[in-house]
């Protein structure tokens, strides 16, 4: 009753995005439809053109608008080495650092038997076939420092024992400019454990 | 180089909506293309559909998908009352408390010079000829209380005053629950000068 259904439906929709809730959601709706209808369009044409062209490169499950993604394409990049990630978000944070030059495999999610995700739905398969196929020396696993994430790291350890390839896991410990005042525990005892020659 | 151009486009386009920044559109968008596809074709027809949809009541300047809007074409609404809003979520945001039974007259926006917004942009001249044709007794001013908001309402209601119809305002007060000593010092001194009987 208070607005009309169209724009119901749309506030309705908006809560989908993550970190939406109903305040934001009609927030945005009003700003679209009343005062940027331009914009709206834009968005709603940019959603129909990402969803068209991207799809996930046959390669490293990363998000690519041909078969193969420019990093899996690059003749520049090191394929003797693998960095693991869990989303293509996650890869993207790696490659804006550009401190890594190998190749990437996506897993699109972690090991999760109670959601029903186990190493199918994460391309395994497909990852060991480019351990067999490739000349893969070493495995990064730069997988999340979650229950599941070191799960999914120890899986691909054994997996990647199995095929005879080196893996490594990325350091953690205390955040560069971090205060040892301010830092967890957990964080502080891998810190320790992980503690290097000096 | 990171994303797919396609995915850089959809998160740059995502920023136009209120409140969301660079990191917070790259979570929408990967969300949207990798884990939901189908929220990402509905966000989008949504949109499409309000857009379509979705006009201006002739009469009050709410949003309507017919010519007119439901507050504007009920019966049982008091014809002779008319409040003064600014936008269609202030109207919305009044509508939801069911204090008000008359209609309403939506400026979609505040007198502004500064900004070239003056009286024909807030449709005075449809709220005129309303004034003329309609028999208003009572204009209620709800515009907010910023600058340009008080503003506005000095105007209409010298304007009300012209045509011979009554104005009233909105109280401004500590809110039902709050603490005094946490209410602003304006907000207090519109408490004090706008006491009644008890």
């Amino acid at each position: 009753m208070i607005f009309p259904p169209a724009m119901n439906t749309l506030i309705d929709i908006l809560r989908k995005l993550p970190g939406v809730g109903p305040k934001s959601a009609q927030r945005m709706a009003l700003q679209l439809i009343q005062h940027d209808r331009t914009g709206a369009k834009q968005i709603a044409q940019a959603i129909d053109q990402a969803l068209e062209r991207i799809g996930s490169c046959e390669i490293c499950r990363g998000l690519a608008e041909q078969t193969q993604c420019d990093i899996c394409q690059s003749q520049s990049r090191d394929a003797t080495v693998l960095c693991i990630v869990e989303s293509a978000a996650d890869m993207a944070v790696v490659e804006q650092v550009s401190i890594f030059k190998g190749r990437y495999f996506v897993l699109r999610g972690k090991l999760s038997p109670i959601d029903g995700i186990g190493p199918e739905e994460l391309g395994i398969p497909l990852l060991v076939k480019r351990l067999e196929d490739e000349n893969i020396t070493e495995l990064i696993l730069a997988t999340n420092t979650t229950v599941e994430g070191e799960a999914t790291a120890h899986y691909l350890s054994e997996l990647a024992k199995s095929q005879g390839v080196k893996t490594t896991r990325i350091a953690h410990g205390v955040p560069m400019g971090g205060e040892l005042e301010f830092v967890d525990s957990s964080t502080l005892s891998q810190a320790f454990s992980g503690r290097r020659d000096y």
